[in-house]
């Protein structure tokens, strides 16, 4: 049912029979479209939130996400202490291409897809708190071209805090800041094929586009098999018979899995780092979430049993925000001047600012902090997780959950198809384990679905256990 | 003549005969053993710049650049509201590599170089409000995993300024954020590569690392004769008969040779696009310091001419500080899909708060607010500079002086290496003509000096620049 509202003196044509998601792109196209023809004029200041929801009669949410969706597209403007207006058009209007684009608003009502950290949690003030200190501490030169590696603040930050919460070994001159765990990639795919490798080993499941960036890197990615106790690093020496060759290295997760959710067993790290002693082969060790574990003492990192064979790559994506770009590699000490050769030289590097503000939000303990405010939320979602599937899915078991923000969810034998069809009826993006299968790996050993129960906000969550549970057998 | 001296209860050992950077260095190296010993215990409250310098009887400014020192090494802390510190060293000691490794400070007294604005001028406090905006106003999502081009705020917000700033035409959808030139050129030389060209023309005179970045893509880099009027593009159609073949791109600084100074003149722009249009070739049109024109209105940018052919380079690093790592691409539209993915998926791209402040510094006219107030302070500084030049060195001339922060001071023949020495020994980091050469280009056509004024601050500038005059024959 199309309905006019008539509201702080504008129509806005809105399908009201739509709900949730549907109202809310409804409201942001009835919006765009007053600002477009100029019934919104610039400068206008728009209600709150709080008020326009009361004038509709819908969720005050369903409005904040429209306006962030049109300050997002740069139709309003934002401003603390000055509410939400529209736009200046100083700048030319933003082509239709750009404006109508497919938003992943447009998406499902929910997001079980694992690797995104829940955005609504980032400590926007205590991040601002910390911008202003560093800002205001640098000196001159920190905003020039800088170290290659990256600010020695926040190397020297990041040397104390992976040493103490991950048992890293790290000297700040062997470290590496970078864009991120894909940027460190790319990096260490270079050296290595400089360094006359022609494979690396990866874990059978993983994520395609890790194997598609070592590939670019002109490297065979080679899948190691995977059963109930983690990878199989025991076939790395079965592969130095082989006609292939030795893999240059091997990517692994070892304090968590992804997406299986296992820590790797001692004996399968010793023999990891046993083989990488006896070949001169480099263990690619991604720890991508090692802060978040529930039920015992963190598994400490790999690199601890031998720096000289491990490169260690740690990020912020999963603790703060992807948006950082920002992620870090502890480096062998011989292989150093390769990956910063690699990296370009002095002008190639992440932006400073943010470099220095970690550095502040580490060393004033804003980093503990948040960590532990964080796995405190992921802790218990994960065991509303754990009961609602009791109760209301007994067939389905949730394993993998020691740990991290996903869960592998074993489902009954031949169900994983059509439950990752159900999910989507009901609204929800999650994936199903085998679509995270190296192309040349053996076919899953179970079904099961990877649920990502980190990426909603706190809102969001119940919505989203709840939509789960309608799509489980 | 060491001297002690004792001052909030500790003695400082150093050695006052020194003058400049060498009281600086003294007064660090004194203070920073102080903290190693514990004569300065962790959490101690330092006094402030001013009284401790008063005490000394030394210049305010060298206490202030010791104590930024010591905080860029991790020794100090300084927090507005609460003064310097000594650190608490919660973090292991720096690794005595780390804290004495050289540092700039020991380099020479004063920088020269060109292609570093004043940073001393960044404009901290705007900058520190429109971050607050910023973050306040994203949304939740901005801070994900985001488009590779960067965000759209950014890239609209530069579509409108570059429009009217220097005549580009740009779609924010071909707009394409990376991470400074440097960043932007890796990207162009892999698809030129990937396109089949063998090799991109080049400047005579430029930066080295810009010709080694090209060669590291995999293409040669062919250098174009320059004279009196700029960078002889008529040469480029000379080469479609040669055996080499043709070009698939030039690389060009239009709007102000770098280093030479001249705009290129519109019979040799139209030239340039014409090779362009009849070869298929790519112009990439480095715009470094655009911005910065004395003594008419700027020269727009060649991009504007033909936006099909053109691939434009712009940058924050001159234009705010190089610390940013901000740069962005104009594309031609059927350019930008491979653009876009040698910058290698969703997950390579660049901090998202940097963007988004800037978007909003934009926006909000701070932008052009500092660009404004930078022209005058360079302005002035090149006045003075061709003043000094009139009184002082009358066999010099000053040239390549209507833009930018940098200027070719023509010298006697025969005397560059010989000036290049003598400021040396006057504590001044220069370079000559000479060293901006490709190696494959004709000898410099003339002795020549290649002066960055823009990179001292403020308080330094004098200095530099007498340390020039008395450098000069």
């Amino acid at each position: 049912m199309a309905e006019s509202w008539a509201t702080f003196g504008v129509d806005l044509h809105v399908d009201v029979a739509r709900t949730g998601s549907g109202l809310r792109r409804g409201l942001t196209d009835a919006l765009r479209e007053a600002v477009r023809c100029g019934r919104l004029a610039p400068g206008t200041r728009l209600p709150s939130s709080r008020s326009l929801a009361t004038d509709l009669g819908i969720a005050r949410n369903t409005v904040a996400d429209a306006y962030a969706d049109l300050v997002a597209e740069g139709w309003l403007t934002a401003r603390q202490g000055s509410g939400t207006r529209v736009a200046q058009r100083t700048v030319p209007a933003v082509p239709a291409s750009a404006a109508r684009r497919p938003r992943s608003s447009r998406g499902p009502a929910y997001d079980l897809v694992p690797g995104t950290p829940d955005l609504a949690s980032f400590p926007r003030a205590e991040w601002l708190k910390a911008s202003r200190r560093a800002l205001t501490a640098a000196p001159n030169d920190a905003l020039g071209y800088g170290d290659p590696r990256g600010r020695v603040e926040l190397r020297t930050a990041l040397a104390g805090y992976l040493a103490r919460a991950r048992g890293v070994r790290a000297d700040p001159e062997h470290l590496l800041i970078c864009s991120g765990f894909v940027h460190g990639l790319m990096l260490l795919g270079e050296v290595l094929r400089r360094r006359g490798a022609r494979t690396l080993a990866v874990e059978s499941y993983g994520l395609d586009v890790h194997w598609g960036l070592i590939e670019r890197a002109g490297l065979g990615s080679v899948p190691l098999p995977i059963d109930e106790l983690g990878t199989r690093t025991d076939d790395l020496a079965d592969r130095d018979a082989h006609a292939g060759g030795t893999p240059g290295g091997v990517l692994l997760t070892p304090a968590h899995q992804f997406p299986m959710g296992v820590p790797l067993r001692p004996d399968r790290r010793a023999a990891v780092v046993d083989w990488a002693r006896r070949t001169g082969g480099l263990i690619l060790e991604d720890d991508y979430d090692g802060e978040f574990r529930y039920d015992r003492q963190p598994v400490g990192a790999l690199q601890g049993l031998d720096p000289d064979r491990v490169v260690y790559f740690g990020t912020a994506s999963k603790s703060l925000a992807p948006g950082l770009r920002l992620g870090w590699l502890v480096l062998p000490p011989d292989l150093a001047p390769e990956v910063m050769a690699a990296k370009g030289g002095a002008d190639w590097s992440c932006g400073v600012l943010d470099q220095l503000t970690l550095a502040e939000f580490i060393t004033s303990g804003a980093y503990d902090r948040h960590v532990r405010a964080s796995r405190l939320r992921y802790r218990r979602r994960r065991d509303q997780l754990v009961e609602a599937l009791a109760a209301r899915a007994p067939s389905v078991t949730a394993t993998g959950i020691a740990a991290g923000f996903h869960a592998v969810l074993r489902l009954p034998p031949g169900t994983e198809q059509s439950v990752v069809r159900a999910a989507a009826w009901h609204g929800l993006a999650v994936h199903g384990l085998t679509s995270y299968r190296h192309p040349a790996a053996a076919p899953p050993p179970v079904d099961a679905l990877v649920v990502g129960y980190g990426t909603p906000s706190d809102s969001g969550w119940p919505g989203a256990l709840e939509a789960l549970c309608g799509a489980l057998p």
